[in-house]
């Protein structure tokens, strides 16, 4: 079943494994150390059509969650952010990235307002607990920086919501999206996001406790029946589609926010300070060299792509692909990249260079695709 | 090939990916965002007795360089780790631990001095390149912290010496172990170590250019091909027969490097300051309560340790075990366990509880087996 990703205790399991394995898992990731499940259906097309017109239950334990708490809470995470973080209100889920002093992305998390002075950051796949542990001892702030039993189950899909109504009451419905409430399970009171890593709708529960872990998946399961259920995971073919970014693919360190087309969440007017800050403006005032965007491209169903696929007008290499597959919905490839200023307009056209001498014409497009 | 593990940027491939590869690996890990290869020949006990009598190639560029440069790097780096830095010479590799304020460890590189102001910290499993940076940043310190394109690839086993002195030279035999020198390769200096994750003898080549990666491969391979070289990787029964740690494994930030044996790497006096002291100070003035043991078992050909498996004595619990395989050698299962302090002694009859109510009787054994 994972003949190819050899399992020991530092790549850690779930509280939802057992299940997920019992639901015939096919593959897994590893994100923050931790098993992501990453295939269940017989193909990923197949689990495509069914997110889209159903609901799936994903096991994305591995978003872990950076807890930040104490009187300097608010003020470590500012100083990681070129978000304004500072009219944030409890109850709200904020996408924000964390930047080194160069600008470059060290993580792209969504940010949880617990309370006054209590964060999560649910983290993409880097070690931020060491990096704000390192700032808040280097810097003598009051705040402590823990990893928390937290895992998120995400329920996404159509029917996601209707199926966790039918659970845990209409009060659900009422959650505004990227806002959180609270449920009852096992009398125990956890948290409920209207968020997840799809454009199809949906919740996160991040659920604080491990042995509650089997409960709440099998609850969710046998209800679930009825909506046709089906475990999932973060679809390819969906986020690439839908323009959703993965830290470590379509941006490194390498890479600023300004790139990434998030400039709206980057407050660089000197209201607010932060590491990075001088370098932010500086890219600014000097123009953004490049910028993600959509390439469209045909050849026929492409391969994985687990190297940069160079990008070419002509002679001259314009940019990468980073992220691509078949799109189904599209008949054709969607691939996501990184295009330098000059050729990143929208109709340009190219050519993707994937391996084995397997050229392919293209455009570039708008994202979401 | 690799179904289990599914591929993306995100894990990145290394300069010898291709040729691992091509050498038919049929398994995957996944440290530092990057593979490891973990499985060659059809089983883990041929691969074995390969290295106990004769010389493999690793590609162990997972084992990625944190490089911390600047008139300041010393200071930094003795601020992360509680053994003494200070008398360490140019050309030394020092076994380390990075700790927490609490003690607990947040990775255990080999420190590498390259000049008075410049160090690599050839790291385990954790993003130490962000805990640099955080406490960098939030000291002040004048240090740039970088991770350089270096990849190395070791070359292990008894006849590792005579392979690498026939390519470049007898001047490498002078090398002593846990020293590096430096090699010629295609018109480039490269750092070379009497170092590497097993108990077999070799060095680490800490190739420095991906792009040279596949020449250094070949050139290797084929002088290898005398010395009935073949392709391998860090193998768990001769690691833990050796008492060879693995981050992640046999120890986690919940643990210190007391409970790991490493007092003698602690330098606990005062005359040098780190974050933590205070912490382990305090921890062996109460008395160690856990610390590392092996565990020789019965009950046949064990199973994966993916979680830890308790170690009971009677109806108590006393530890658990973190990593653990069959010994063709030894014809028992052979563990790593961290033992609490009353059951530790040499000797101790304990049982093992392995998932499926599969129990086990085993015995505290000294380290390595």
């Amino acid at each position: 079943m994972s003949d190819g990703l050899k399992m020991s205790r530092r790549i850690r399991r779930t509280p939802y494994t057992n299940r997920i394995e019992k639901a015939g898992v096919r593959g897994f990731s590893v994100v923050n150390h931790m098993l992501l499940p990453k295939a269940f259906k017989p193909t990923v097309e197949e689990s495509y059509w069914h997110l889209r017109n159903h609901v799936q239950i994903w096991d994305v334990s591995c978003q872990r969650q950076v807890e930040i708490k104490g009187p300097d809470a608010e003020r470590l995470i500012q100083c990681m952010t070129p978000r304004d973080i500072g009219a944030s209100k409890i109850g709200q889920c904020l996408y924000i990235t964390i930047t080194d002093v160069d600008g470059g992305i060290i993580n792209d998390p969504v940010l949880l307002k617990l309370a006054e002075d209590h964060f999560w950051l649910s983290i993409a796949d880097s070690d931020v607990l060491l990096y704000a542990k390192g700032l808040s001892i280097g810097m003598g702030l009051d705040v402590s920086v823990e990893e928390p039993d937290v895992s998120p189950l995400a329920i996404q899909g159509p029917k996601a919501e209707d199926l966790l109504a039918k659970i845990f009451g209409k009060r659900i419905c009422d959650i505004g999206f990227f806002k959180f409430g609270w449920i009852e399970f096992a009398g125990t009171k956890q948290l409920i996001a209207r968020s997840g890593y799809s454009r199809q709708g949906g919740f996160e529960i991040y659920l604080n406790g491990s042995h509650l872990g089997e409960p709440l998946w099998d609850m969710i399961w046998e209800t679930g029946q009825t909506f046709n259920i089906s475990p999932g995971c973060p679809n390819l073919i969906e986020r690439i589609e839908g323009g959703l970014f993965s830290y470590g693919n379509e941006m490194t360190r390498e890479n600023n926010p300004l790139e990434m087309g998030l400039g709206k969440y980057c407050k660089l007017d000197g209201s607010i300070d932060f590491l990075g800050l001088k370098s932010l403006q500086k890219i600014v005032s000097n123009g953004i060299k490049r910028q993600i965007r959509g390439v469209l491209f045909e050849g026929g169903r492409c391969t994985t792509c687990s190297i940069p696929w160079p990008i070419m007008v002509g002679d001259k290499k314009v940019g990468d692909i980073s992220s691509a597959i078949w799109s189904p919905r599209l008949e054709a490839n969607v691939g996501l990249a990184m295009i330098d200023r000059d050729f990143w307009n929208v109709g340009q056209i190219v050519s993707v260079q994937m391996p084995e001498n397997n050229i392919a014409n293209g455009e570039i497009v708008e994202l979401p695709f």
